[in-house]
């Protein structure tokens, strides 16, 4: 893989994207709740990538990357580093196309994403909650194995599919939507969709983030990528740190990234648990988080808010 | 309201409130899970009322009373005795109307429901929770104010509106069903579902009990409906005694009524909420929970289960 700051995903790539996995994941529904809207004040549309196959968004990308490789590149086997919903959506993608897959994990992942990951049938190899030590497993792995890497984010076949997320809230919404937010872990979610949603044309663009994983925001607001950043938030989805693909993506096409609290978080995914009804990870309410922390630009919108999992551990509920 | 073994509840009247109520509650979807599929060994088709009006389809059966009603009776005022969710849908649809309601709960009903209730803008009278104390509280309201009663089951337009429910659901999976199953409490929704079912021709249909509220399963195992019983369980929306009408109903459709136990039903509600990604509360389970403890017949079936709802008190999760 080419590790540079080139960024090449434009609204093709998505178009490709989605013919490329339509056959494999579920055109997820959109949800909406008037007891929720009359709450917070909006219009909102939840597109529910927490019923995508694998429970994540993340089979989007997985798929799109695996789906574009040539069978000899897949016999190597595949490797990739995640705190849980891109392990799992690769170990699925791969095995549909019958590939060796092996996913280092943080060991401090939730056990329900380290047994999804086993579910599928990958080899799990453990590792410090760092991205350091993530990157290192990884290094040696492709060294002693020629493991091919499928980057959980910083890759332009799994930005391309996670954009494709967006193609489908837009055809599916049948009015003009004034904002579309995606939380940012990574990047991969929140590059796509703002990729998607500008090519589009009069839609705004914000990424939502916990206080206590603000790399992106900082990038953002600074201009300048943080390489480094050691995360602590609820929201086990959002501890990775912006790749640089999706820097370049976020740069050119997001309007804003807000911040929210751990406790906005709690009681956002709170809200969404008992209003809609459906079963969402921490990740799911940072965007909805922010909108409550930050009302003023919000109040009387129509804004569309990517679900993004809802593979949560019923046994440690943050309330 | 006249309370004779009568029921006069045929496939014309669910077809009626299905065209009455249509234009309130919500077409819910139908879902599916491979996974869950493999790990029950069936061909599962769930009917999400927990994504219904009010949070459960109590709200089709509340809708069709209240909107056969004049005008008049309408103005005298409503009542009715509920755990919670017929509560929430008759002063939902009271309030659609503009009819004053009243509702009588046990004082053990989950926090949750009687906030729900009191949101639609009814007033709330709190009883011991037992079917004396409700029927004796609802006696003396309709005393004092000449209130007219919508009992949450007994009742011909309570039935049929809960009918229309297994009508969408036939209309929406798209293979011959081989059993449709739901729980059964007072029996409102197993009756109307057993009418509708029984009128498409070559399906079974049987309810699921909880060993700890096993009234419906004796009454229909003996022939004799009890009166009187005291129920223990979980599943805190099974624990109405089973009434007049839906004896008839059940008796004359129902092929079956299962029991389960309680870890059962919490093990169910889990693999639902972990599997489906959807919040619903214990007496959704129970149709599941009876399949897995007596799996032999329904191995290899397609079977069409109705979710019937999703107001769960979350800080009082049964794990």
């Amino acid at each position: 893989m080419d590790y540079t700051a080139s960024m090449d995903v434009t609204i093709n790539e998505i178009r490709q994207a989605h013919r490329r996995i339509s056959p494999y994941v579920h055109r997820t529904p959109i949800l909406e709740s008037r007891a929720l809207n009359r709450i917070i004040g909006c219009e909102l549309f939840f597109k529910a990538e927490n019923f995508q196959k694998t429970g994540a968004f993340k089979a989007r990308g997985a798929c799109n990357a695996v789906f574009s490789m040539d069978e000899s590149s897949l016999q190597n086997g595949l490797v990739t580093h995640s705190s849980g919903n891109h392990g799992a959506a690769l170990a699925w993608a791969a095995a549909l196309r019958g590939a060796p897959c092996t996913v280092v994990m943080p060991d401090n992942a939730p056990q329900v994403k380290i047994a999804a990951v086993a579910s599928y049938g990958a080899t799990i190899s453990l590792c410090e909650p760092n991205m350091a030590a993530r990157e290192g497993a990884v290094s040696r792995l492709i060294e002693h194995h020629n493991y091919n890497l499928v980057h959980p984010y910083d890759e332009d076949m799994v930005i391309a599919g996670q954009g494709t997320a967006t193609m489908e809230l837009l055809e599916q919404v049948d009015k003009p939507v004034d904002i579309i937010m995606a939380p940012v872990g990574g990047g991969g979610l929140l590059g796509g969709t703002a990729i998607c949603a500008k090519s589009t044309g009069d839609v705004n663009v914000i990424g939502a983030e916990p206080e206590g994983a603000k790399d992106a925001w900082l990038g953002f607001k600074t201009g300048e990528r943080l390489a480094v950043y050691n995360p602590n938030t609820i929201a086990d989805g959002l501890r990775a740190t912006l790749g640089e693909r999706n820097f370049v993506a976020i740069s050119e096409n997001v309007d804003d990234i807000l911040l929210c609290s751990e406790e906005a978080i709690i009681e956002a995914m709170r809200l969404i648990w008992t209003r809609l009804k459906v079963i969402v990870e921490p990740s799911c309410a940072v965007p909805l988080a922010a909108i409550m922390e930050q009302p003023e630009q919000f109040q009387g919108k129509r804004i569309a808010i990517i679900l993004t999992g809802g593979n949560v551990d019923l046994d440690t509920l943050p309330w």
